[in-house]
């Protein structure tokens, strides 16, 4: 049996690998996907992870739509990473999913509740606002969950600011209270994501596969190189957010380390950064670990294994790639 | 027919005068009442808002518990002032009615999109987390609401520390939220509710009518005043949360100025301070209004007359007063 | 004898009028006036402060220049209260007293420093930069000082923003520095200041002394005024800064009340803000005061004696008035 | 002809170090040691200067105290590295040199002010409270100062706490005011002084170079080593100080990048913190410059370089060693 684990997240060209990846490895049982505002706006994003969906041909699993806004912090986009629609590139094909009617931040809930203890992980790879408000909502939660294993953060640098990722960036308050919520939390930040690089040799290997969500994801991954190539200068984008389900997958592909984490949300220069003490052994009762290497040749092996089990897809929705 | 009203409160002495205003005044039609962490944890305020309604003899009202922690800052209670049932003094009756299965949050999303548009005001007494929670958790709320009223803030002074109010500081980013949603917005503060005081001919007046009810408030307000001499050196406690109700019964009680009202999350002598631009004409759009004067006689008389209206309330409750 | 003084000055029209106390009543001795950016740029309000001087004939009196620039902050002046020259309105003469080529900061430590212990008084009325700056220097002169008595602050309400007066707000970390020094602070803040107006009357009876200096002050009030009705919306200017020279002629005519005072750096809205705890009895160690009243006929009457002795002033200075 | 520099240093074992480069090397000129709190009390690390500077036979050298406490913060010293005297375990001679008279701040204004334009370069090893000090009682020196290169500050890491540099840490504010003032600001941080260090091979051959003051500083590296084993985990201690003696030296051992700093004053997690940003290409306007690499064994031998040229030093100071 794979791993149970609700998917929250901001689609986003690299929250779309990690949809193909959570969908497609036999490993993950993936119980729901929630959406939350981040890289565009809520309705675009729920959109795009529905379309999405309809490529690799999702059936049986739980789509919500969650929060329109952080917590605390204005509507904050990447726009100029993932475009106006937020998966700029690729012509999307409509849904065939339909939304549950129920709140993201419920769904949350009533799947970990619902749920032997210990057995759903959460992944978020968007901002935290979602997991915030169950957290704040239904703290019973606290207790049940496995672990959180987020995509955001960094132990040196940022992508939002000089030292400042943008998950953590666009709602600060949510990851200080994720963070400090007393579950297990694994960060998965920007200095081993800065390591799954999608390069042209990767790129090329995928679309020999030559399946319809193999090609569309080559697309993808193209799209997103010529986006941050513009943005940062070179070519190769960062995939982040499948690093995340990857962890779930396997952490041994990981080093992780046990410290500190905390949340800066009062800083002129500095809100939104995760300040991760690696100075001292940390306390035992330390719940927060952060990730500082990955084997990116093993992690690459995993969406290519998901490509394969996901196979044709939706014939009609991939016709064009 | 009267106003509708949802009350969110954290019973605490003048939540429960609000209860009794909301309940007993037939210019008030009380749809649900919800409570929230604040004067003492949430498991304590609900029980008293449960028992307290048995008093009174409440039927046909939802009520729905809360939020247990602050948006995000740590729980901070009034013990000092509530003591540590939160209603220390009177020996309180089994509640008779359940709690709703629901959660606050969902019951005043639920309640305000089930209801005509621009009829139900909320009536917050105490931290603003639940209400919070309900903006980020379901936007079409702001248009739905005939406006927040709310006791908590102060234009000048504070109680909690010297400029910041106890609801507001004890869960200011969830006042933020709430004074900048967009909806309308009166806080009844400090400045008013200073004058709305149980003084002992008041006291007196309320024995006089000589039903259960009655005599059980004159006995809490007794106790209450008992309190606020030891904290505060006065024996006239101030009945706060009662004045947000009765400005929804009768504005015309009140002095009510159009002003931008800010929120202080950040300071290190201020958090929770709300600040009130007094010094110019406000902008046309300003939805923040803030009460300068209350005729605390016809305040009174509200109290009074709800009083009647309650008339026997439980008879095995009330026996012991 | 008279009661030795520091004044630490920005003129600005009520500076003007302090400058014309301190010389002019019998009871002070004026051992130096420095100057501080603040109501406009150093070197404007250092002119500002020498013309004055030669229209009421100061002489033996140490003139130093400050600090150019806040502490920490950017400068940010009083023009639309002031002017562009910090004294518009009145035409000026040409100075006569020639700076002292020592730094403000030196000529306060070293004034401090060669006088008696506990005989001199500081009485700043601009911003604080300069006496933090001599504290930071020369922490001796906290032992040295008589008290410091300055204009600046408010319990309630502000002119800079809604809660901060302009003095504190245009350099609060030099004013956390001065009011935690643990020498004596008496603090006259706007809440007596905007009892000290100078109405029609105060200026027609200042004009019929009928000297020059008195025709320059009361033209000069006439100006100030013209600009408050502007900004503020009445005609009738709060004369702040004498305020202070005249606690120290006679503190009798104030109500001042020992309290905590502490001083917001870090607010998003309530930076420069002097938070003062009216709410307990203060600690007996407590070292800041604050005035709560002021008897303004007897300080306008101090006023009127100084302009008395102040007598002609210098002939060719004054003949245009 | 050497360079001119000023050392602004809080002996502390490296700021000693600092002292026998800038004394011992050809080409620095050094016109002035002046001392603040930092890593002892202003009285110890001052006494501490003098001791050193007898051991290695200083002369015609200027030394004066500056400020006894940071600008806006309480005083944090370094005891647990530093040891309570501040340069724990070599019995200190007697000082031979006499303070100037003048105060550091003047010190530093007066020797930018008499040299030619351009020639003289700041050099603190400490926190920036003279530095700032300086800038705002005179903004004369910005234009006048040839550069300013200091040890502080961090791309990565901290050692007062996760993310800040101890020098930066202790007084934010004056590192806020000395980085923004517009003159170039050369930044040697952890990042390049955690290569520069003492290790045992090192320490030999000091020791070898048979002087007194050789065997001193050959003494001081082990107790330096002895402390940091204590507290950091590993006995090669970082010798932060002299790089940025050795920077002005000989720019060409150090990797140096133009990049924008700015100071986290605000921050609950990052106050003190140097936010670099490598991200992009800064602006060529920018006026910062920041090491990330350093040469470490050409460095060591500017330190052998220098003691050799010291010789045998103060033979009565020097004969315990």
């Amino acid at each position: 049996m794979g791993k149970k684990i609700i998917l929250d997240c901001d689609p986003g060209y690299d929250d779309a690998v990690a949809l193909f990846l959570a969908h497609g490895h036999p490993d993950i049982e993936l119980l729901a996907v929630t959406t939350v505002v981040g890289n565009q706006t809520l309705e675009k994003v729920t959109r795009n992870a529905l379309s999405v969906a309809r490529i690799i041909k999702m059936e049986n699993v739980t789509f919500a739509a969650g929060c329109t806004q952080p917590l605390v912090k204005p509507i904050h986009t990447a726009a100029e990473i993932h475009g106006e629609s937020g998966l700029d590139g690729p012509v999307l094909p409509e849904p065939h999913l339909r939304l549950s009617l129920r709140h993201a931040v419920d769904v949350i809930i009533e799947t970990i509740l619902s749920q032997p203890k210990d057995s759903v992980t959460l992944v978020p790879t968007g901002g935290l606002t979602n997991i915030a408000m169950a957290l704040r909502k239904e703290p019973k939660i606290i207790d049940r969950v496995r672990e959180v294993v987020l995509m955001g953060g960094a132990i040196r640098g940022g992508n939002a600011t000089p030292c400042a990722e943008f998950n953590i960036y666009i709602d600060p308050e949510a990851a200080e209270i994720v963070f400090n919520a007393g579950w297990k939390v694994t960060m998965i930040g920007l200095d081993v994501t800065h390591k799954a690089l999608a390069t042209l040799p990767i790129r090329n290997q995928i679309r020999q596969i030559d399946t319809g969500p193999a090609r569309f994801l080559s697309d993808l991954l193209g799209f997103f190189s010529e986006k941050y190539q513009k943005v940062h200068g070179f070519d190769a984008p960062a995939i982040h957010d499948p690093c995340a389900v990857a962890y779930v997958i396997n952490p041994d592909l990981f080093t992780v380390q046990q410290a500190p984490i905390s949340i800066e949300t009062q800083g002129k220069h500095t809100t939104g950064m995760t300040v991760v003490d690696l100075r001292h052994r940390p306390p035992a009762t330390c719940q927060t670990y952060v990730a500082t290497d990955i084997n990116s040749e093993a992690f690459w092996a995993l969406i290519v294994e998901a490509m394969q089990h996901i196979g044709e897809g939706d014939a009609e929705a991939c016709k064009i790639y």
